[in-house]
């Protein structure tokens, strides 16, 4: 019973997230789906985007957040129209949800949506929001098995950034296994490497940023 | 429609875990279903639970994964009786799956049963699978902020252990604003502060954590 629901539910959310690409695509806005486990750095890296790509690229964001509004506030000084989705307890963005908070924009007056999505590695990989792409985002603090645990995100992104760099000699991260689990899983992803808090390794992450939206 | 049928699902769920619950009660069974974000820590603390009290308490595990059987494979050495549910893809654990997962066990020959959850903030905590209480982790690396923005785990469950202490200082985590976050959220909650790597803090959870099974 619950299975058969829940793939009317996919079905639904699949038919919006084509009407929501097809929109952006007629606009030439790119939307970035930014996934990953709480804390891993979503938000510190948008403040990096906001800060270093602001100047050239029109950014807006879209925060989904199961509760509060800290992510959307600390984005607010970089001067980017925001929407928050507080899914109150919900689990992941929607089709639908993204639909709604895109008309809180004027899409002919940007270039891309950053998507934060909630932080967890398993259901925001279910849902098509209709983004251009996923951007999976995994920090060396949570060990270097989660490709293989949460295989789907990692087959579904585009690129995947490895942030917290700077903490890896204080864990027992195992930077070989990590590679080799994440070229079985999806051979020839672009991997990242970067400290948000330290700066380390962004400019390079940044460029391929601005490539993906300009191209 | 679809709110109907999770009404459901959850009220289904909730005869099932109540049913899991006077099973465990009439064999004098403590289960403990720990929650965290992926990469926390479940697994090292199951470790050094199974390592410390393995001799004092009949202790058998339930592993919840994804995908894999990396996590159950890291306890086996511990002599424990494991039983591994793989979600294919699922978010959480559900009371149907526990259910099915005790039969595998002999409950007049164990004292506690530790079930490691998904790794996932979110879904675990809205679906009771009938233990006598969970248990949420929480790392410094993740940051401060995550009391108050999943709030639903920290108020449901009976501790939270704040795990990777040693990293504290090479991160921004505010120490006060998370106490004040949690006490607002749920006043007098007992909060463990440990490092499995470094073995700091273990003693005293430890102890805690066989008081409740004893008890």
């Amino acid at each position: 019973m619950e299975i058969k629901v829940m793939k009317r539910v996919l079905d639904r959310n699949r038919d919006m997230a084509a009407r929501v690409r097809e929109l952006l695509e007629s606009k030439n806005v790119r939307m970035i789906n930014m996934i990953s486990s709480p804390g891993a750095g979503k938000t510190s890296l948008l403040e990096k985007i906001c800060e270093h790509l602001g100047g050239e690229i029109r950014i807006a964001v879209i925060e989904g957040d199961v509760a509060t509004d800290r992510d959307a506030r600390r984005l607010q000084k970089y001067g980017v129209p925001i929407v928050l989705i507080n899914t109150d307890g919900g689990c992941h963005l929607d089709s639908n949800s993204i639909d709604i908070a895109l008309r809180e924009f004027d899409l002919d007056d940007l270039d891309a949506v950053f998507v934060e999505n909630v932080g967890n590695l398993v259901c925001p990989s279910h849902f098509d929001l209709g983004e251009t792409f996923k951007l999976a985002l995994v920090s060396t603090t949570e060990g270097d098995d989660k490709p293989v645990k949460y295989p789907m995100l990692f087959r579904e992104a585009r690129a995947v950034v490895l942030n917290k760099t700077d903490l890896i000699s204080h864990t027992d991260f195992n930077y070989k296994s990590f590679l080799a689990d994440l070229e079985h899983i999806n051979p020839g992803i672009p991997l990242f490497e970067i400290s948000c808090r330290k700066g380390h390794g962004l400019n390079k992450l940044l460029e391929w940023i601005k490539l993906s939206i300009k191209s």
